[in-house]
């Protein structure tokens, strides 16, 4: 990597810290608000907080390990020579985002043996897609086994969105009118969030990616990909579980609107 | 930065490690007695204990880059170069503001409607006050750039302070008597709350603020500020719930005047 300027290392520290702060929190009210949904969609509930609570973790770790990797000298930035591990992104990855698709399904009450099929095909996918991009991201040069790994990766990504955008509407249909549009809305939060994932990974095949600004740009655009991915994402999940408890009568709350 | 003395260092660190006991408290006292306010409040109650989470996260933050600013040397403060980290206030705000707004929100208890786009409009307002007002805080010198995205910011800030003088009177007349000068109370612990940090922010175009004196006492002026703004205010929030709670019939104790 090329030189650092504070002015980008702050950012990113502080970018990773409040990722940090903003997934235990989002933790917290998933399992805090798990009492609330009625018992058809606590499950939903404790898997969207472990999600957040898994992703704390890692960001906690890419914090410390970030501040090891850098110190400030005379107002500049010097590299200490332990290098930022950007593993820890690939395995949060690897137990998250599975984890993520499975949300999305247990939230829709399919029947039991869809909800396994699904679970089974999508999250595996998913794991696939993480397995197959991290020995392209860990070659030293951008070549041709980045791009080998990387086109095999997407493979399964493909099959996700084919299945989250064609696969699933049959069922989105059958979902109470109430929360139809949301469940819509939560997999094109998926979709979309997601897309900024492989435009990183390839970016660097049409731009050098090796300096301070690129570096900070990654770190803080995977940041924000993340939020949105799995807190955004998550409290959609909760407000779908709520509308659809309600309507079926066994959330904890009476409705405002049913007053 | 000019000279600390040993007292103001001393001020700062003491304040910080008071604001974070009572936050961590705070939010410990919020998640608790949530069990005894009735369904309709516990997600006002779980979001006032997230906002008093997040800032004792950013308070411990906030005590560790203080701690590591400054070493004692033969009883005078110096500093270690590594300069504190003032972003993780913007930081906190970022998160905590836009959610105390949406508190007061909830304990009301509007129609779903209402709550959902009370909750977007003036919540939306309260982050982007704090987005304008941070690229100010950390320009080099007190100038035109700081002024610019200071006046930017209290576009934003006003509108707040308008909603809930203005906007929020219709619907507080028509919240049950028993809580109706307690919410309204809470509308103006957060306007003059919140009034401290507009102040802050442009004391430097009147008076010189980089002696240690003036650093010290905008550290400990905000501390309090946060601890109105939130555990004050929080609890404010807890005794609507439980009042509106007893006077529903959901409350889990029962009140002392029914007895």
């Amino acid at each position: 990597m090329e030189e650092v300027t504070v002015f980008q290392y702050n950012l990113v520290y502080n970018a990773l810290s409040f990722t940090m702060a903003t997934f235990a929190a989002a933790t917290l009210f998933f399992w805090l608000q798990r009492s609330q949904v009625g018992p058809n969609y606590k499950l939903a509930l404790t898997i969207t907080g472990l999600v957040t609570f898994i992703a704390a973790y890692h960001y906690l770790r890419m914090y410390q390990s970030w501040t090891e990797s850098f110190e400030v000298v005379n107002g500049a930035i010097e590299l200490t020579g332990q290098a930022y591990n950007r593993a820890y992104r690939y395995v949060d990855w690897f137990l998250t985002v599975p984890l993520l698709v499975i949300e999305l399904i247990l939230v829709m009450r399919l029947s039991q043996s869809e909800t396994i099929k699904r679970s089974v095909l999508l999250g595996g996918a998913a794991a696939l897609m993480i397995l197959l991009g991290y020995p392209g991201e860990i070659q030293d040069e951008v070549g041709l086994s980045r791009f080998i790994w990387g086109a095999l990766s997407m493979i399964p990504f493909l099959y996700i969105v084919y299945a989250l955008v064609s696969g699933l509407s049959k069922s989105i249909s059958d979902q109470p009118q109430v929360v139809r549009g949301l469940i819509s809305m939560a997999r094109w939060v998926i979709v979309g969030s997601w897309l900024f994932y492989p435009v990183v990974y390839f970016l660097p095949f049409v731009i050098p990616m090796d300096s301070g600004a690129a570096y900070a740009t990654v770190e803080v655009g995977y940041t924000i990909a993340d939020i949105i991915a799995k807190a955004v994402f998550g409290v959609l999940i909760y407000v779908i579980a709520m509308r659809k408890a309600e309507a079926e009568g066994t959330a904890a709350t009476t409705t405002a609107a049913a007053r």
